[in-house]
């Protein structure tokens, strides 16, 4: 057994108890005891104490919505319309596309999460075998979602059928594992049809994957689906029956209380994207009102491509503040609520109750913000002071499953400074060389 | 002289060039040469050189808009609405305000500044003094200015002459300083009245100081400036002459065409305070609109207390993707538009025409980003990752007019061990003990 201590520890529990001077105690993956070190350490007396001192211990971070291949992409075409830049800047890169790369580039996100305090992910790209195996070799908590569109040839199969078998094989290698499960993802209603968005629900069941697509992001979204199918995109999606519990629908911008009643009853799980929404003028999604509605609003990044990083703290903050902007009511978000979304959300949108909580029983994500920075002094309140005005990279240590991915400028499950040299060959591949 | 070589410089010189294998060479207080160091280096044969490797070197960024001293106040009342955060939390405290607590205040957020980047700030609190002192000793550069309202007796003075004394003490006290200035700050027009607006003005002339206030934060002070004083904040103020060309004015929210004309005519720089307003729901300043009608908007924090960082990057990056949002337009603004906000037009806010930019002749104030951490990775477009994905905690050097304040996790103006032990008398201030 291993026990951390740390002047605070954020437990995430049901009474979202703070505790000063506390103590994790970690048995393999699990978490096995929490709370004052007074009373944690001498009922541990034979184990380990690491001590972090200085130091605020958080549940580990879920962007419950990334594209973790599109690192390479970042920093090309922001300033355009999201057209101009998905014809001139994304489509074209990504049909040139190596396995060698992709791993590459999903390894680089990895790292970004580990540094920054995020210990479980759901991805959402094409050629996802590349991202099962850099997720494997990081250490890090996902879930893989394959895309799926309507135009094919596309990168993942020259047809239907050989996407889907893509995807079946994918399943079968990776089935069982720990740490990572699969889930299909078809783009949008924009990019589908009926029929194709039945057959990826048959094939998620088939393959107990999750289900999971971009739902509502803009208001041109729901008046092409008003126009095309004759219902605003959820209630489209609902009549096929499609959305269920296991349904992770990212950005949900542009929905109306009609739609939030459906999202209920079917159990799914919204995942916000602030920094994406703002960037391509999106909209601001009406967060406090599906969180009043008893909506688990979860938070993702978007990926590098569009956020234009992958760092939940600055996902989590904006989402505050965000929030408090749209609705015009400053106490209509609050940190708690915030950090809510991108934990105890977030293992609602990863299907993993066992994580977003540091209490017994539950699995070992941890990370640990280091106090000692002028930005997080003085601790009136550590909960402000990680939603509020940590960066991100005070963070020391990241822990998933029980095991260290990061402690103190090193990455464990990395080799950094080799995938800091490959990063090279992403720029060469982004400039056409 | 000293040559600093890195990958990139951003000079933000008339050109915006950014140069790929860059050397910036600095002599005393003040940048000698930059470009290529294929060119620079050759020129300057005896130098000394520090190579910096894979790194940034762009312009210090300017805090444009803050309250230093309110480090203290970090995370208390974040979620309420304004006038209960003010009368609960803000004002109790600040009647007992004591100078060493102001000056440890003021400290801990140019640790943060200097921490991040940041080299100069525009400052405006009460007992102006204490930041005085504490940023001589910190070695940054900025504009200190006196808070001013019509309620007496006030922390700075029990009647106006009292504190317009203190001020003119402050200003023979620092008058000829290498880096500080000061200026006279009205609160806003909702807390002062003609007469006492006017006579601010006038003291900022007899001194030689500069001038800025509050103006038009939120839709009801507008509403409420119509009906007590006639006329919108804006005209209001022009009427009584006290608009120029050395008058900054904070957060600009709730501003028409009219206003803005009004600016440019009389050469104000109206300052951005993108967090601030959305996390207090004031609302979203036209950005774009303003920038596009030529004025120098510059871009602040407004203080640990209501955004609750002092960390520039963060708010260049919220700057821009809150213009793209807000405008509705991802083109409407740009890294390089955000970046320009954060130093040359900053540098028009603090009056310097010197800071901003890094050329020959240009005071030798720049901080220098790590490119090594995975969210700087790749290098497609280095302007691009400085705005968009850095945190603020990647820079590992800050010099201000030559001298080095921070280098690679170490304080060189402050003793930051000692200023962290002091940062514990804030918590217990907060907390009345």
């Amino acid at each position: 057994m291993t026990i951390y201590t740390a002047d605070w520890l954020v437990t995430q529990n049901d009474a979202r108890d703070v505790v000063e001077g506390a103590a994790l105690a970690v048995e393999g993956a699990f978490v096995a005891d929490a709370g004052p070190a007074a009373e944690v350490l001498p009922r541990h007396p034979g184990a380990e104490v690491r001590p972090l001192g200085a130091a605020a211990i958080l549940p580990g971070l879920i962007d419950a919505h990334t594209h973790v291949p599109m690192s390479a992409l970042r920093g090309l075409g922001d300033d355009k319309p999201l057209f101009a830049w998905l014809q001139e800047d994304v489509f074209p890169r990504e049909a040139r596309w190596e396995p060698a790369l992709l791993r590459t580039a999903a390894l680089l996100s990895f790292a970004e999460m580990i540094r920054t305090g995020c210990t479980a992910f759901y991805d959402m790209y094409m050629l996802q075998e590349n991202v099962f195996a850099a997720a494997d070799a990081a250490g890090v908590r996902g879930v893989i979602g394959e895309n799926v569109t309507r135009f094919f040839p596309q990168l993942g199969g020259a047809t239907r059928e050989a996407l889907f078998d893509r995807i079946r094989a994918n399943a079968a290698a990776w089935r069982g594992h720990p740490r990572l499960r699969g889930a299909v993802t078809p783009h949008a209603v924009y990019t589908t049809d009926p029929d194709l968005l039945r057959a990826c629900r048959d094939l998620a069941d088939e393959l107990g994957w999750r289900f999971g697509m971009h739902m509502s992001e803009t208001r041109k979204e729901t008046a092409d689906c008003l126009s095309e199918r004759g219902a605003r995109p959820i209630p489209y999606c609902d009549a096929l029956g499609i959305l269920r519990g296991d349904t992770a629908l990212f950005h949900c911008v542009d929905v109306d209380d009609a739609d939030v009643a459906i999202l209920r009853e079917r159990g799914c799980v919204p995942v916000h994207n602030p920094a994406s929404n703002l960037k391509l003028a999106s909209g601001a999604a009406p967060v406090p009102r599906m969180l009043d509605a008893g909506l688990p609003v979860a938070l993702g990044t978007d990926g590098p491509a569009s956020n234009n990083a992958q760092n939940m703290l600055r996902e989590t903050w904006l989402a505050a503040i965000l929030g408090k902007f749209s609705s015009g009511d400053p106490a209509a978000m609050s940190a708690r609520r915030a950090l809510d979304m991108a934990t105890r959300h977030g293992a609602a949108a990863i299907g993993d109750p066992l994580v977003g909580t540091l209490a017994p029983g539950f699995r070992a994500d941890f990370f640990a913000l280091d106090l000692s920075f002028p930005g997080l002094q003085p601790v009136n309140d550590v909960v402000s002071n990680a939603v509020y005005a940590a960066t991100g990279l005070e963070n020391r240590l990241t822990v998933v499953d029980g095991r260290e991915l990061y402690r103190d400028g090193r990455f464990l499950s990395l080799d950094y400074p080799a995938l800091l040299e490959e990063a090279a060959s992403l720029c060469r591949w982004a400039r056409g060389r």
